[in-house]
């Protein structure tokens, strides 16, 4: 069985209570101090009949460098993508904006930028299968198990994934410096936006800017002119949050 | 002479530019192609009269992991930190909002914080001496070399530091998922405020709580209430911008 491997108390105690994926067992390092965490994780897998299993730090050392599992481990089966259509079919006629990240390369970046998804209400992220990153160890970790809350599209081509979300009446965003619109100015709040975030220091590709109903830039007070990726993403999505708890439509988007 | 090392092209070409830190020697791996971003750190080590030398790749992966350093160390003397008094008195009267990170553990965060606050025209950042995260080199490197825009205050004592600014005229914003007050709904733009962020899973420490004139949350739209602090920090800055140029004042913090 292909493993994937997810680590960190948090982590772990998150994937279990989501209970969506499917475990293969859980080390536990046989050093670890009697903890609230280390109980919770027991307890869950009693619960759903998993198996856990104590070992030297030495052996989870091997497989997470140290300082970074604190002491556990979970082995799981690897991260379930969905397809765009069935995304499109599963959340016809309600709100399920999405992200979708252009060859953005680094894990700790997507691991965020998923977190800022899930705390924003945004029910699925699309990621090209042939560059940038997937969904690995680092970005399951980063993410803190916001994995798990959302659907994780992969997809061969961009191009034809942003057709097949304008055809489904999804409004495409392109986050650009070189727009003229500030990211404010639009109003988020009444449709499904497929929201375009490009890799680190390419930016978007030309191909996919074409295809923008809108291109929005961050202004900036500086010179300095460059964000993090996730924090752009944080805050343009943020700035829709803002905007439906303003009309009070926040409720609406919850579920 | 006690060395920082700046690694990677864009970090190290955006040291030079700046020119305010003292450079030691720059190392460039003698397997590294010909490059513009090479010849321009050749360029602008000639005309600043610092001297740089090819060395083996090896010899850059022991003073850098493999991979990190894009084939390009430069070994620079420390960051300056700035008393607060000094900094108070350098900024009187002009607008010198800064941001106040309360024992902020991850130097990729503390890194991509700095960066946001640059773009964001905050001058000053300010770090407990004893806890969380002081300028090092993943510090420098996430920042994309803006550590060299802002002014990085130690101190020994947070609560010391808040109440001179309190002193100061400094309005104390506090970061708190269990405010009531959302964080757009405070008005940035005429004051110049002290923004506190939290410890990754801490929060903010009481002491600190209690002297916050404004304590704000981020609103969220699911139950997954666990922003990355860095995309936090960002939210609320780039608010703070939002604000200022919907009121056309954004040009009066430019400077």
């Amino acid at each position: 069985m292909e493993t994937t491997l997810i680590y960190g108390k948090n982590a772990v105690i998150e994937a279990l209570e989501k209970g969506e994926r499917e475990f293969n067992k859980i080390l536990i390092s046989n050093n670890s101090r009697a903890d609230i965490k280390i109980d919770k994780i027991k307890e869950l897998s009693r619960q759903n009949g998993i198996v856990y299993q104590f070992v030297a730090k030495e052996k989870l050392n091997v497989l997470v460098p140290e300082g970074k599992h604190q002491g556990v481990i979970a082995q799981i089966a690897p991260i379930k993508y969905i397809e765009l259509d069935d995304f499109v079919k599963k959340y016809k006629d309600t709100n399920s904006s999405v992200v979708i990240l252009d060859g953005v390369e680094d894990s700790h970046n997507v691991g965020a930028i998923i977190r800022s998804c899930v705390c924003a209400g945004i029910k699925g992220i699309i990621l090209p299968s042939r560059r940038g990153v997937l969904i690995n160890s680092t970005v399951e970790k980063t993410s803190a198990g916001a994995t798990n809350h959302i659907s994780i599209i992969k997809t061969n081509s961009l191009v034809n994934a942003i057709q097949k979300l304008k055809e489904n009446n999804y409004w495409v965003i392109a986050s650009d410096h070189h727009a003229e619109q500030n990211h404010y100015e639009v109003d988020y709040t009444d449709m499904n936006f497929a929201l375009i975030m490009g890799a680190e220091h390419a930016g978007i590709s030309k191909s996919l800017l074409k295809l923008a109903d809108f291109k929005v830039k961050i202004p900036m007070l500086t010179n300095f002119n460059s964000l993090n990726v996730s924090n752009a993403t944080a805050i343009i999505l943020f700035e829709y949050v803002s905007q439906l708890c303003k009309k009070g439509k926040e409720n609406e988007q919850k579920k």
